[in-house]
């Protein structure tokens, strides 16, 4: 009974609860932007938490991190420069320079303090990225960055948190924001998003998001993968003017990746990819109902 | 306020509690051998729960029993005869009797009171299969009533609880069990089984249950769905002496659908198949990293 | 666990959450006003719970009951007439009817409803009391009835939910109508209230309520007891023109109880009256401090 | 919604929870007897958390403190020696020390963990009482302390967390350590308890220690305060072989206060220490009613 006092309370709609044993409060503080909580779960141990929601957890971070940076990787046959708009704990950015063939990745995140508390507290998460040559770190909104800049992405990874009315990334969710990704990708480029929860009773920004961007891109392919500490399934897509990741074969897959990576990623290979890409037939149903596209003017909001 | 101070707190973990609103009680009580809860709950509607857990809810059981029934019945070239263990609500049976092949199907529930409740508040779930003439339903252990029977099945359908300490059901997840559920295969039969949750962090008992079939079944083929109302992604096997679920091709499998059913399945066709079978690198580990047989002298227990 | 799975969670305010262990749900439905459970709770037993909060519990209901009732009727020298506005379970009626001197107590509930499900479910509160040939049992608003009634009351007893916002009763705690209360009195006529939360961390409502009492009456005092379902001490407040509750001592309130009752209460008594009405400094300083005179312009409002 | 996430969980039963919403986790450890935690809450501000449960908070702490102390205090005619058996936020000292009379106050606390964690993050409890001259301090366990010295006590403070099984408290609560008290007080001397729970429905450690130390001491008075953040209302004892709380009139207190004491105590006079000592007629049947007397050999546990 003394082990479990402290309770985090994951309000994942207003009729649904998780409740996650706290065993201990590592960091707890207030960034100009959001409440962040670095705690160690009884559930998933260490968690960053970012306004009451588990963000990331050291059990599971690494499906998340893989499923959102890998398959447009491999998808791309070259990936040199590679945009990231968020990512603040450094696992995105881990997975992107795990590729040999990155020469540049720019991290571009809002909030500085997240960062420096992901430094600080989150060291297997980050494992120094953030200190690798290769890595660009700028503290600003992902969207002005990418307005101001003259440089071409091969690959751009949208790893934001959830749009919340009034949270700083309801605008990078947007047909705008989409164009000027795509404005800012490299002949041959590949953008991937983290989508929101790909759930049955759950779906309604992921459908939107790879609605929105198919209003952009000829190519968008949706994926999913389960993250225990984030309840639902997980949604993501990737999107191309060029690039299909549904043409590679599981051994073409295989072998790019044994080419390129200085490691192999604990939860992606060639059949991930294809578990990842395929999604049974009710949930396909809703994603191809869905007319919603998001713009500026409609933005959508998260729970 | 008014509408959510009634909540049903369901433990996945010592560690992890989730919280569903009850907006209902509609039943009760408590049988020879459970308590039993039907609520409407504000997560997921109409809700059986049994000991304080989700078992089926209006808004997804469709996706637990089409896993858990159709690929083996597709697997079969032609099922005839049915067995299943469990299956109180009648869902299961409902799904077996889609099969137009099918000219009996037996089920065989511990619990008559649990049945008779679904009857009457649960029709969605039943609709009204335990009426059809090609329906044998007993009350009885399943175990005792195999030992017995001279009947040979094309396929068997394990619909049991998970296998609790003192509960009914954790005789029936064992090597002895299977072995007799093997003897009661007509030739070219299939078993399918309900494995429990199949989560990166919570995956015990199904790699057991897959591990355990492989000690009597030459074919097995572990699959998993996401059932939102189990919070974790649900893991199911099947097995089989001479068939194997992974041989069929997409259209081999919408062809037998379309040729066979009386019904369109809502989350099942040759594409949901395909994912059910797959699974990400991190998740193979597991699975094959498992060397634990359950058996009667060391059975295994779900939290 | 099995037996712990459905909570009443009962906020008490928006930072402290009361749960209690719901062992039987015995009714659950709603009203013309609101939201009525009828539940057998593991803390305190069979509880009527309107709009998600303990009304009464069969634990201590007694309490509750003796501390609104008695000290007015004792106080009064010769209780014939009687007027009880709320009391919908009829347990404030039956310790009324308990004095032998009533020759008529007049009961005013607007929920009709209430008043039924009590009378089948909740026999230990009412015990036949709306039965008693002395019982005039009316449905409506008790403003309204006061308003158009020409009889005048030795006693009248205010037992109704706590005022709050678009409730039914928040303008039954107003100088307004605490003169209509007064004008209905008859010569020595006296008034007792329930006053809300009478904790010092939550006791505005019953600190307004004696103040704007003490607009209307000469005599006012405050007493509060412990009803442990209701979580915070209870408030109650007996006011007169004529009439002083303190003006007993110990002996005369036995007295009276011994020749008047046809049993005897179980928490209250001479030493109990006493025990009521005295305050630690901290709260008599709370209640002398406040200004605030509730009116029909300017109503208060319980959280 | 950002702003309750974390939960302060406070198990007063098997079957109720009380949940504090946790603003900020300023201190979290364990040191060798219990789980620590300095919390503010948004229930009652700044706490102190020993193994899960509040200890005190900022909002009512006073009440408690002012109730252990002072009765006792003010019974006797000269307190000069003091010892205080636990405290360890340093209030009941602070408290002691407001009496002129005053020489010594010794003060033994098993945690020394607990004592330093006050001293650093509950200044507004101790007041620098640790530092002024007439304090002794040893970190011990009482009984063993007290079996060694040689002084006698005008007033003996028992502040010991509740008696839980294998606490470290549980041997300061039985016949055989109350003998000891007695041994060590001087002539004339008084002793005084914090006893535990006295609500209607939680009673039994109150009533027991009552009754053992009447079997010790030829005058023993049960008190109460309701102190929000314990929940339930709290339980005293005042015992002493000469003196009696209830004979002195609330001037007598009223003008030993104003002699003696260098502040008023906030929720402590004359008209309050009358209130602590009444109860309502069925606590004291409760308390007549028990015929336990805790020993070594049948200690009493607290949930």
């Amino acid at each position: 009974m003394a082990e479990r006092y402290r309770w985090l309370h994951d309000a994942i709609s207003p009729d649904l609860i998780e409740l996650h044993s706290i065993k201990e409060v590592i960091y707890s503080g207030r960034t100009k932007f959001q409440a962040v909580d670095v705690m160690r779960t009884g559930s998933y141990g260490l968690c960053l938490v970012l306004d009451g929601k588990i963000q990331s957890s050291e059990a599971d971070e690494f499906v998340y991190h893989d499923a959102l940076v890998h398959p447009a990787m491999i998808t791309h046959p070259n990936p040199e420069t590679v945009f990231i708009a968020g990512g603040g704990e450094g696992a995105t950015l881990r997975e992107v320079l795990v590729h040999r063939t990155v020469k540049k990745a720019i991290m571009v995140d809002i909030d500085q303090e997240v960062v420096e508390i992901s430094r600080r507290y989150l060291p297997a998460w980050h494992r120094n990225s953030f200190d690798d040559p290769r890595t660009e770190l700028h503290f600003a909104d992902a969207r002005k960055h990418l307005q101001h800049t003259k440089e071409r992405f091969d690959v751009v990874v949208l790893d934001l948190p959830d749009p919340l009315e009034g949270g700083p990334a309801y605008l990078l969710f947007t047909q705008e924001f989409y164009r000027l990704v795509s404005d800012r990708l490299a002949p041959g480029g590949v953008v991937t998003v983290q989508a929101g929860a790909a759930s049955w009773t759950n779906y309604q920004t992921f459908a939107a998001v790879n609605n929105t961007l198919k209003a952009v891109f000829p190519i968008v392919r949706a994926s999913q993968v389960h993250i225990p500490s984030f309840t639902d399934p997980w949604g993501f897509a990737c999107a191309s003017h060029q690039l299909d990741p549904l043409s590679l074969s599981r051994e073409e897959i295989d072998g790019r990746l044994a080419a390129r990576l200085s490691r192999k990623p604990r939860s992606y290979d060639g059949e991930s990819h294809q578990a990842m890409f395929v999604f049974p037939r009710h949930i396909r149903q809703r994603l191809a109902a869905t007319r919603r596209v998001i713009s500026d003017r409609k933005p959508v909001y998260t729970y």
